[in-house]
């Protein structure tokens, strides 16, 4: 072992405390015999698949917990960019894996050099992580139109910017992103583990923008998960694309051949949208006021007029008033678009007027935003009666290439190619 | 069924719909018909008592999730402060046994009136839920000195306001208040459910200062729990007051009568610090420096010099640096005084600086914060190496009295005989 391994403040500790010469280097060989072996192999209960055609995270039933981040690119260099994206991926190849994010991990490196791991995941599950990358347009063509990497000519027509819905209260600062990275586990240690060791990989190339928790899961993506609840205590996303409505993820989720760019072709678009519940207003309204606006029964979650859950609202009945939720919501009456959600629950502690300030993380993918969530979204912000409890405080649009075909694959090969 | 439990709105899309008179009758019917029966009662699996001699979520094994409130008392009257206490008891009660918060419940309710719970919990099970109430300060003489409720007389000279701590960055608006309550679950939703519902309950006569969310726990509270893992990546907690040493519990951890007032015996004063962490710093220090910092191997967790994590520190090796935390924190340094920490790491999403806002919800219980926390913080806060990647932003100090002996009586019974 070599002296370089003592590290600088041990180093002048020890001359300091006067035990060089002989003593100082026992001492040092004391000091490197502690390092420690690196722990056993994390357990990888629960693991998705982290390479394939399409990513993970889309379709994957959705996973109790959130840790959702979007950077800005610092740097002017595409190479740096296009390094940073295959560093990343490699990464998350290993997280998805239950292991640490660098090959050295994160406490058998050497003592003089940073860990390439930040080890608060060690000894946890893979925990069913996914990390899913989206481009943001603002990675095509920044605010003044600049094309920042030669990508301006790839950048997708569906990547259009989202317009101001009415009623928008969107915080600029927390909103956009030229990348968007979303993280789900069922472990928030997993999550925020794996953005971190992101930030931290990307150190230099990226800064975080924003970055947003979700504490619960608010959608089922699959019809094995039951139907959580949001924070106005109904069940959410009822009416949500399922991973095995294969011939309705093809015709509403998955971007295809002709779409657009060939580089998309088994990608997705992902919206993002915080929205601010007002939640101690909604507390002091009736439970038939509550269900009116929703269109649906709190406890069972049915339609208003039928009696489970699962079944049909029948939208013809004036019982499910105009403005209700589940019928401006409906695909039926958005041109039968549908979208994927996988939207979170949220509380980032109090708003400084005495109210928490909780809510909903929305996040859509789908085939084409605007055909999709802009018409929906622009109906529900025109007309839904829930509009009096919300407020959309941040919003993201990301575009999810397709998946990781391998080791010799990266995020976005096909973008750069 | 008498016609008040039709909902305004409903009532008035009925008559909208022109479909008063008999056909109104019938839709009024049909919208009744809909409502739902109760959900069957929520489980109970991994419940905590909530009566006993010494409030629960203590020495209560630390469970994964937190969240953490602090109320401003709005009502200058006594009488209403009391039955507000009675009411969170009660509900307190239900919660912490799976139960809805109020007796009517989420959705079985007359559709005319809010719920007596907010539903986001139905289903759920009691997860572990503890809910611990402390009173501050402010509760006993405002800022400007006045008795506010006829307490002063009976303030613990224990609960002296924290000095302040060389090196702090508090921000006071969020920090202190008349109430604090620590929900604690191994569900966040459940945890969540819990304070928001208190929040609901006190609706006029408090009001949420701040709150915080804890996702994972940093401390453990029993010898049956493994050590978790801070965001430097460290074990944390090792050396921390467990469930299990009553003798040390009793010396350190109780109120007892002769310490100060009588309605604080069988009770323990929490302290409050959020601690931001400048983990982007850290992940670029040295193995060998995080470890010199900590005073702990980052693998193991043993003590610098030894094996194993529960191996005694040797604090008169120099191979543990003077500077280490280790050594400025354990008991032999501070009189023997030792802590009962209930931490938890949070991540607030960012600080606008391209950085993570993230860090440690420390909550520490004692017999007395003059003797324990305050000399253990100012000697952390003068000499420990680990100062340059932290940031204290918010404190927070709390009386909290002994637990509920039952039904009859409620939080606070004793302050306000």
């Amino acid at each position: 072992m070599s002296s370089s391994q003592v590290s600088r403040r041990r180093a002048i500790a020890l001359a300091g405390a006067g035990v060089a010469g002989v003593a100082g280097a026992a001492a040092i060989g004391g000091a490197l015999a502690r390092q420690d072996s690196a722990p056993s192999a994390a357990p990888v209960a629960d693991q998705v698949a982290f390479y394939g055609p399409v990513q993970a995270g889309i379709v994957t039933p959705a996973q109790d917990r959130l840790h959702f981040v979007a950077f800005d690119v610092l740097t002017k260099d595409r190479d740096r960019l296009i390094q940073l994206l295959k560093d990343w991926t490699a990464a998350a190849a290993r997280m998805t894996a239950g292991k640490d994010a660098g090959e050295v991990g994160a406490v058998a490196g050497i003592l003089e050099a940073p860990p390439d791991d930040t080890g608060e995941a060690i000894g946890l599950p893979a925990a069913g992580l996914t990390i899913t990358i989206g481009f943001g347009p603002t990675l095509f063509r920044d605010a003044t139109g600049k094309d920042r990497f030669g990508l301006a000519a790839r950048k997708p027509a569906a990547l259009a910017d989202l317009p101001h819905f009415p009623g928008d209260t969107i915080d600029a600062a927390l909103s956009a992103g030229d990348i968007g990275v979303q993280a789900c586990a069922n472990d928030p240690q997993v999550a925020v583990h794996a953005i971190r060791n992101l930030a931290r990989i990307g150190m230099g190339v990226v800064s975080v923008r924003w970055s947003q928790l979700g504490f619960g899961r608010t959608s089922s993506t699959s019809t094995t998960q039951a139907t959580p609840r949001n924070l106005f205590g109904f069940k959410d996303g009822t009416a949500n694309l399922k991973a095995e409505e294969t011939d309705l993820l093809r015709e509403h989720l998955w971007a295809a051949t002709g779409d657009g760019p060939e580089w998309m072709a088994g990608g997705s678009y992902m919206v993002t949208r915080k929205i601010r519940m007002l939640i101690e207003t909604w507390d002091r309204t009736s439970l038939g006021e509550q269900e009116d606006i929703v269109g649906r029964t709190k406890g069972e979650g049915a339609p208003i007029g039928q009696g489970q859950e699962f079944d049909e609202p029948d939208l013809t009945s004036t019982s499910i008033l105009a403005d209700a939720h589940v019928r401006l919501a409906h695909p039926t009456t958005n041109s039968g678009a549908h979208l994927l959600r996988r939207g979170y629950n949220f509380v980032d502690g109090s708003d400084g007027l005495g109210r928490l300030n909780a809510g909903l993380f929305f996040i859509a993918y789908q085939r084409d935003p605007r055909t999709h969530f802009v018409p929906i979204q622009l109906n529900l912000a025109r007309h839904d009666a829930m509009n009096e409890y919300l407020r959309h405080v941040s919003s993201g649009l990301f575009a999810c290439p397709p998946g990781v075909s391998g080791p010799d694959d990266y995020w976005g090969r096909a973008l750069f190619a």
